[in-house]
């Protein structure tokens, strides 16, 4: 259809194929752009899809696979990318950021690299995140997930020898406005080392923590 | 004059007399109610008293003490209020939050209630606090001061065993909002039992904490 | 379920043991947490469960109460805690500020702390406050609930001899922008000794009105 | 000159003349437009005049007067208007309000209004406005001015028999925002029959009380 | 019940009754809080009374009357209170700003002051309003309901000889922020004169016009 | 200098050369970068320059030309660009607007388009905006540059049968936020037609209008 | 009704006939304001028209048309206006911008003015922008239409030889707040030659559009 | 002094020692804490130093080194750290983002990782970027250095096979509100692969480009 303009060269250019954002779409248009990209792509993926979009996809797709906690369609191919020797590493603050962790997840393990999770670790208990501290110093990437005051990312990032990449979530209530709050907190972060993305944006984290281990990749195949 | 009216019973009402906010006050306006309200209170005070403010009135008020880190000027008499048994923790994140810090610090001294000081203790590097948790598990009460991303009242919420006044303070830059942030991190605080102030209102946070001690002290003193 | 790390030693740490926030879990995993926490502490808590939420959780915990006007649900065994001598006084401006008012009385009942009640005694009508002025004179420590304006706070904390903890709600319309309006009024209060919390958030309110009356008790206790 | 296109209608449209806005303009244009109106009107004023402003005007109108603490200039014939039987009565909640309650009394002065003060009778010590009761139930129109958490127009509308013109002011720090936080409280007034100005506008206060005492002399001079 | 303490008095203090908000109250509560307050008051009033609770509560108050484009119910004896000689002109901008609009004609209706509507004259078709210059120009005092850029109250002040009380609307979207738009507005309006209330908020607007015609009856009744 | 990449073929696609933004630039780089577009282009132009700047730049760039009250510096050519048969016509709501109106005046003059000006035609006084409702009427396109209220294109969108190019100023105070009130108003424009640029841009504004001023002419030329 | 006061003269004043909006009108209001309208104008539309509106509208106007995509309804004579030879070039960032931007494509059809479509071109992969240079090059006025970062309309404006009408979207979530965020980043394009219009206001940009390309017709007609 | 605790040991955890941030720290505490930094780290740097604080330093610590444009003073000992393999390629929108850019540059030369700089090619001249496309496609990492709209990391990121790290900067005026709009911008940056900083934290973002090429380093160098 003329809606769509998909960015077939995306993944030459970038490393990753182009990933389909769920809302504002219809389930007619999303089934046309992964039909479409399936012919040049071996792993399709589109985020934000409920549950009851997926029923209306899978109708036309049968080979798709939802993960629900993640809400991710993912159409993969059996050879699957060849696995990275480095592992992302991730954190949520408590239990309900876990949806936003999962997107992170699931999208990083969709793109070939391995993951390893450690949920509910927020600091109004700090020695959970410090009887796991050998997790943090061995991680190669961290991606933290917090909502409500965000603090997670700021201790972690004072602990830890490689980059940490900060999610803040809509997770909270009143002053949290809808995760603006955790936002500014992991902007103002006293600890250096952080890079931030969009609030609930596991996705976007799950990428930059890829591209991130690639720079190591690339850097072994480098001559 | 008529441009102030002093609130001479607010001793016995809430148990502090009136402090002096200096901003927006002429010099001569000071003089005067400070003049004024000495014929009652063996105390007076008066905040954000910059330097050369501070000139003018001790060119009237020759007794006026000035404690410029804290910028508070104070008249007192010889006969202090009797010392109370139990004390105020006062901590920053930073080095640049000393000035707020210690504008409570001040305030608290002159109400008669004893101060601990542990300054420069932020999240970043944690074990900072970590190896002064004696000092927060000891204490009765904690004003815990912070700018940038405000994150250390919660760390010290969840392993205090007592009451925190959390102060977020203006010091950071862009993101941090002129301290909007660090507060808004601190009224989202998971960890229970904080009480928030004003950005850099130091002196809120001491009243607080000495009518939190003043609890102990009536019930102590009940029949 | 590795979706939550329960924090058992909270209560040795801070005096009150961890407090389950329902939003954002689902049913089965409250009722997991729930079901891990009752075998160390002989109170479990859970807020902001709405009715329909409790239905599903009780068929599997048969002794949960439920306080619907507080939207707070409880297992709490027949030794309840020792009682404290002393009692939180709860003001709301208005009828609608009833529920979070009332998630306050109930976590801090639930904590061992007996509490007064004063409903829809808001600055509008400044003689049903005054008309009260002995239940705010004689207070231990008061919390004051108020949307709108939130101007309440300011004007008890002028009468009362002891630590205000205001809660701001998000009770109103248009430019009380859910809450937000209330939040800033409190915490430019002219008059000291109040501590703010989150917008709607009564049961941080009571848990720090608890904290404060617990400085008392160890003060007490002390040889 | 072609920069101002003076409304010289005004009055004869809406009972008051046009007055000079000072900011922005240079004092040649102040002067220029000063002396083309003052040929038609014989009251000619200009408001936020800085008293460097004044010297530059005085010395091209001899005849201008400044009000220092209302930072207004005006050229004022002998004929005065005739005075109103009824009264405009000011409040402030502060000291520091003062020039914004100035700017509201000459303004009203210079329109021919008489004008009562009552200086820093804020709602921190609500005893100072209510030991003035007499003052507001006699009032024909109250304008209330407040700076910080901005309570005191709520408190005196549920008191007030008569319409009260709320005025928030820049007075503050921190949360107050340059103000905001007063003024949506003011929007918020749980008490009805309050109209709220911009920031700091002591001048629209004084007109739209002055519009709202001229109803009354309407309605006596109408057969 | 205890969780509405009912202000008897507020109007031989206010000369208006208390109001009874609807959100946030049950059908139950309103029900008792009216029929609590007509045992004192010739009138009581609901506002913001959705159609749904209105079938609840006549159920139980037969002879309750229900505007439905004010969404206000009310119990009004026989006996009405003597009419007002003044008028109360009520503008709006838009169409969609008549719910708001008739909540401010209800009110002052109720309240036995007469009304005259006006309709649809916002500014983006300037004729509209002039060709209506003679209502405004013989106003007594003015109502102004705008959404959207909420410019109508402006130009109305600048023709008008009377007070004008404006009233932004949430009608928009985008960048009109609910309402804030117009309301900044209003606040910033050049012509002066103008006395703003909330954010759809009729009822407050009607009480602000009624007191600024009873300071002329008061006028008139004096010896 | 490596720090400035010049856009030497802005002009050939879109029509006109880069311009030079002030403020963050020293002087050396600015007469740096002037000195290097002068070999290519007729005009240069750079706009925000305070007094204090341009006798720095004159100092190297003698024939610099300095346009005050629009704070633009030029370097123009004898032979300048043929005039456009059709006009702009530029409206301001207040004398305040001034320098703003005459950013974008400067601006268009040196591109090559005739202006009109019409200053301080603000809606608080609406019949001097109608008394020139002609220069209106007849526009080809409207510049209109508004603080506080910033309701004039609004207004004038509704009379106007031609493009509005509506310019928001930072003239006001309080609730003007800087200019954010009167850009807010016109993006809620309900007369259409209106494209609102940045706070005080008159440059964006004036190169809008030109280019709109283009259209037409790159029709009568088309064959 | 007196509920609407139709402005028939518009289309005679700017060009362009009164258009409705939909939302806070009833089916009923909006039937009664087409059938007014349709005896003047030989095209009648209503913008913002839900599904279910639109059956209940048509129910009553058999005639009726509705363009789904862009939530429009009309009615049209046979004898469609001239055809203007220039031609609307819209754009948008992504698929879910698609909404808005046919409702500025179906607006600006329904005036008579050509329009091409281009979607999905947004910043991410900017080739796909480049390799539509010519249509860009060729435009005679451009509508640029994206949400989240917003940043299609600089890079277009770049490229572009005619005005840019910018339309922000709510399309995005978190930091995108609803549309502000790419508002911002329009009114701040570097780029000049871009007017903005509210978020999701595709009608505005297209009768902005049109006006553009009326200064041209004009200027064709004129002798 | 107590003022500061140093975080001695946070170089072996995190890979980068402490650095000093200059505002809020009188030149006392600056020295005292260089001096004793010194004695345990190679290199000490603090930022945020203006040129007449500097001179402070200076005088103390005379082979403190001062980089104007960066704003930072460093003591560098003889045996620099040996240099990464990798670079950072830093890009910056236009001139006045030079300083924020600078402190990227010489804080990552300051830790031994060379550095590629590309000032000025903001997306309004879109061919200034593309020419420079092999520099992009060849990059490690990227940092990109943008104020007013900030949509130059968007398009980067659509070309660049690598991370890139966002700076938003405080270039621009009005809408652009102090960095919030570019900062906003980048947040919702619809290419992925991009971690954002605080605004003008070109500090920050080197430290996290540094943390990324470390991940290649600890790669190559692991068993
Ligand atoms: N202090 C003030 N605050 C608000 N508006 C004012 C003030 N002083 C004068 N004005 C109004 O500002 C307008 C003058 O604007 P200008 O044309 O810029 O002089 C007049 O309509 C006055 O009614
Ligand atoms: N629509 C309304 N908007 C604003 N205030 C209202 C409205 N209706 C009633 N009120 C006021 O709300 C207060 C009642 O609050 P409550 O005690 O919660 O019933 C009274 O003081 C009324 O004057
Ligand atoms: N989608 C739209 N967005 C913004 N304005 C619109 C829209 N549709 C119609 N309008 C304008 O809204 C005004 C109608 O407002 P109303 O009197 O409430 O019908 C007219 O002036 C139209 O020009
Ligand atoms: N320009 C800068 N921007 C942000 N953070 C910085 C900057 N310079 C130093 N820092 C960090 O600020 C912290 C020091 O804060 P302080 O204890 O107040 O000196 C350190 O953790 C540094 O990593
Ligand atoms: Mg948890
Ligand atoms: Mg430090
Ligand atoms: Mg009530
Ligand atoms: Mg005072
Ligand atoms: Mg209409
Ligand atoms: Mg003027
Ligand atoms: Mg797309
Ligand atoms: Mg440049």
């Amino acid at each position: 259809g003329d809606f769509a303009r998909i960015d077939h060269h995306r993944k030459l250019r970038t490393g990753f194929p182009e990933v389909i954002w769920g809302p504002g779409k219809t389930p007619e248009q999303i089934i046309e752009i992964m039909q479409t990209m399936r012919q040049n792509h071996p792993t399709v993926m589109a985020t934000r899809i409920e549950p009851e979009v997926y029923e209306k996809l899978s109708a036309k797709i049968p080979d798709l696979v939802y993960y629900p906690s993640a809400r991710i369609c993912a159409i993969t191919s059996q050879t699957s990318p060849p696995k990275s020797q480095q592992t992302i590493t991730i954190l949520t603050a408590g239990t309900a950021d876990l949806p936003v962790a999962e997107e992170a997840a699931i999208t990083a393990s969709l793109c070939g690299f391995p993951v390893k999770r450690l949920w509910d670790v927020g600091v109004a208990g700090v020695h959970r995140l410090l009887s796991n501290w050998h997790l943090i110093a061995e991680a190669d990437v961290l991606i933290v997930v917090a909502g409500m005051e965000g603090a997670l990312p700021s201790v972690v990032a004072g602990l830890a020898d490689c980059p940490v990449v900060a999610v803040p979530t809509s997770v909270g209530y009143g002053a949290s406005l809808n995760g603006l709050a955790p936002l500014l907190t992991m902007l103002n972060s006293c600890a250096a080392g952080v890079g931030v993305v969009n609030i609930d944006n596991g996705f976007g984290a799950a990428i930059l923590a890829c591209q991130i281990l690639r720079v190591a990749q690339k850097q072994q195949t480098a001559p």
